[in-house]
């Protein structure tokens, strides 16, 4: 990389084509002449700095396939890591090491700063950071309290600490979504999400200590061990069967993908498993899974989403559409537990509690709080001029995103209302890409799905195209490479537009699938390593 | 096993040989008596229940080798794992994935119970249990706070739990033994210790954590990274190159072969993984062991330990002897710490302070609290005696642990200063059995060291000897298989009585000692993987 390729990326760029507004971008755009100026005459060996927010799918795969000779990319999020996320149900019940389904964000030869973007300032070119290398709460999905109008987009979950500011050339807003409780009481408190490897290594703490509290003696069983008369013998409070039953029933609110497997992992886990270690436990044991939709896996068709369903009733699993969760609660404490059992509160049960010890939460996404700073703010160069011509990002209004043109740059608007704009009349803001969750690309004249196959799609496009040096061209194009779900027991669902597949073969496309896609060359190994391993030994099943 | 066998082991300790004085516990005798009758009237099939108290070298070596036709062994321990100790160091720095030092104990096909030993009625034969299944401090050491004496050895530190009861036919005490801060302030708050799976996580955050603050931008390198002459470019109180050399000092208190595997352990990874990822961060990392004795690792002879330390000087790691670290505190706070800086004062450097941003602590032993209980306690059918004839476990003045004779049965004493009992004149306390770092067993005058070998040793002797049903016969007798050190780069020393050997060839020994030693195939298997993969791939990096 020369000042030469940097030259050349200054001309495209400031050839002001691409059907921006230049005009009316004037502050945007003299930092980056000043940049070049100043980078050729002084540090002609100056790279263009992508600054690229988050490491997720989208986040961590721009950044590990852009160009290292042409760019300097540097990461910011609060993880030092992307997860493979499909692997978390399986490292959530010891299937697989957490640690397999982790990419440190350092290995791909980026630069990276932990810690979380708190702002942007768009004329300056300045991202602000908090830094967050020392946060306790590692790994862990963090949902923020409700604000102070007790709506559910409150401010980010977390004391101010130090910041420090980042400037770029290119900037890549990949900072995903937040989980999103809908308000109900109690599901931010006392319910586990799954979204990161520290909320899978909780919940697998749970499940493990459950039936560790529910295999200390009972009464009936201490009397039957007692070999001699002594009455006085003392044990404190046991649980009857109905506080076993009670904490060993697993309830899983959503019925997409990640509630689905991870019903299906926890029930081969304890059927494959716990079984041979709690013997008498296993009557006790039911795993529910809750959706307020009429059907659960609505990405299937139906001939497979019946499929699915044979399995799991096969399984014992019980599947509760048009479920409304309303409130969870701790429920009065149980000998030797913490946390106690939790109850739940079921629109269509009326008064009448649920029982459960683990409720995990895998519905709903909401915007990033840095997405809607982002969005009410006003940009660069419309500051001084009358209101009516003050731009912003374009908000798309379902789901809260930003608005991106087909080449993934973030559009803007000078609507007042950013969700009303007129798309048509929409412009970009140079050197701002959107990507991942928090983008909203119109493809076919439908929104694509937030997932990780269109986040590491829209990754994949943008590496290329920036690789090129060539912001137009082509524009994304979204392809469907299929739908995959384990079902448990060595059964999978597989639909693509191609075909469909379901059973056991379903189930060796899924772990194929997993392993060609798994990032390193390091977990590809260690993955079958694990699926050898516990196939073999069972799985780990130490509390730690 | 048959009423049978369970009879001709009635018999066996009916027949009150062994050199007890049986006369002395006839409460602990007749609970025997009226099990053998009621078992081979009521319940034929009762194996005899041998509860152990601990999961440790100890405890599990004896759970998984006691023979499960003979006997329903029943271990207790507030972990719910063995822990493959050698090799925690590696773990600590990502050479291995924490689990496969862990053996889980139901693994073993034994009954567990997941809780604190909290006290022993010896005359009724019942262990109180504490339950700890839900305990979040899972896998760390825990210190107990100072009593109310400030002396070290206070209550244990947790709230009380629920309790219950276990009643036993053996009792085998194997729960180890604490670490000891030596009442030095802040070690229990600001150091940290390494001998759970808990503690080398921690570490591994910790040291991780420290290289991510240390790498975000300093006032220097952020306006050299500007491009445009932007003075008003916001950067909160960077760190200094003072700073930065502070929190790199990566201070191990204790030179025994703990402390000095870790400092080897730590360097490896520092210059092999993080050189690559930190480059600029080099010249201020720092690595010193300190020990108040005038030279480390003991247990080797003069020729091995100076072979160590040149190989320690080599890798620049400072070894400082006769240091007496005197005090731990933070120091104050540094950009996005929370945990801050350390400052440790040592008494040969008087007020000035040494900086640190991690403290190892490696050093020092004290008894378990419930050993000092137990010791206090008055045993069965002596309370209402004169109270010379008042019995207690036989202290060892030393250490605090239990002396047991050669059988390694407790023994006991009438003796109203335990620790002052003539030992001739001491007796046995029946079915009761002390193995492990709390257990003092007199071999050839000396006393034995508290060590993994020992305590394995030990549980094997026990586990024969119950399984032959025949306490008597050889005494235990310890054979010193030779003690190994790892120093780093591929190198170890390794002294036994037959050999000595130091370097490359060492370390190949260091290595197959640990494969063939460590317990279950799974981990046999897993622990070369991890190896290889360590060495193609480097060291895991994620901070999780």
């Amino acid at each position: 990389m020369t000042s030469r390729a940097t030259a050349s990326l200054c001309r495209s760029m400031g050839a002001g084509g691409q059907g921006l507004r230049a005009s009316r971008f004037t502050l945007a755009y003299q930092p980056l002449a000043a940049r070049c100026s100043y980078s050729s005459i002084y540090t002609p060996k100056k790279k263009e700095r992508v600054v690229i927010l988050g490491s997720g799918w989208a986040g961590y795969g721009l950044a590990r396939t852009l160009s290292k000779e042409k760019y300097d990319p540097i990461v910011i999020s609060p993880r030092s890591y992307f997860v493979f996320t499909p692997l978390l149900a399986g490292t959530a019940v010891g299937t697989l090491e957490f640690r397999v389904t982790l990419e440190p964000v350092r290995r791909a030869g980026v630069g990276f700063y932990h810690g979380w973007a708190d702002d942007v300032d768009f004329a300056r070119k300045v991202v602000t950071v908090e830094a967050n290398a020392t946060d306790d709460m590692v790994g862990r999905t963090v949902i923020p309290p409700p604000g102070p109008d007790h709506s559910q987009e409150g401010a980010q979950p977390r004391l101010k600490g130090e910041t420090f500011d980042v400037s770029y050339d290119k900037l890549v807003i990949a900072v995903g979504a937040y989980s999103q409780t809908f308000g109900i009481p109690g599901v931010r408190e006392h319910a586990n999400f799954l979204r990161d490897v520290g909320d899978a290594r909780r919940i697998r703490l749970r499940v493990l200590s459950l039936f560790e509290q529910c295999s200390y003696p009972s009464r009936s069983e201490t009397a039957a061990q007692q070999h001699s008369k002594d009455s006085s013998l003392r044990t404190a409070t046991p649980l009857t069967d109905d506080d076993k039953r009670a904490l060993l029933h697993f309830a899983i609110v959503g019925g997409g993908p990640t509630g689905i497997e991870y019903a299906a992992e926890l029930h081969d886990l304890i059927y494959d498993d716990l079984r041979k270690l709690y013997p008498d436990l296993m009557k006790f044991v039911k795993i529910t899974v809750y959706d307020v939709a009429p059907k659960v896996l609505p990405m299937f068709d139906q001939a497979l989403a019946d499929y699915a369903m044979k399995v799991f009733h096969r399984n014992g699993i019980s599947v509760k559409t048009q479920h409304h969760l309303e409130r969870v609660r701790l429920a009065d404490g149980y000998l030797g537990s913490e946390q106690g059992g939790l109850k739940i509160k079921i629109k269509e049960y009326g008064d009448e509690e649920v029982s459960a010890g683990l409720v995990v939460w895998s519905t709903g996404l909401m915007p990033n709080p840095l997405v809607k700073k982002l969005e009410a703010k006003a940009l660069p160069g419309s500051e001084a001029t009358a209101p009516e011509t003050v731009h912003h990002l374009l908000r798309d209004r379902r789901t809260g995103g930003i608005k991106v043109d087909p080449y993934l740059r973030a559009r803007t608007t000078t609507s007042t209302d950013p969700a009303e704009a007129d798309d048509k009349g929409a412009s970009v803001l140079p050197d701002v890409y959107v990507i991942g969750d928090c983008a909203v690309v119109q493809d076919n004249g439908g929104a694509l799905p937030k997932t990780a196959q269109v986040a590491s799609q829209q990754a994949a496009y943008l590496a290329r195209q920036l690789n090129k040096g060539d912001a137009a061209g082509m524009p994304f194009r979204f392809r469907n490479w299929g739908t995959l779900t384990y079902l448990g027991g060595w059964k999978a669902i597989h639909q693509s537009s191609a075909d469909k597949l379901s059973g056991w073969l379903a189930w060796v496309l899924w772990r194929g699938a997993y392993l060609t896609r798994s990032m390193s060359w390091r977990n590809k190994i260690l993955v079958p390593v694990y699926w050898v391993i516990t196939w073999i030994f069972g799985r780990g099943i130490s509390r730690f």
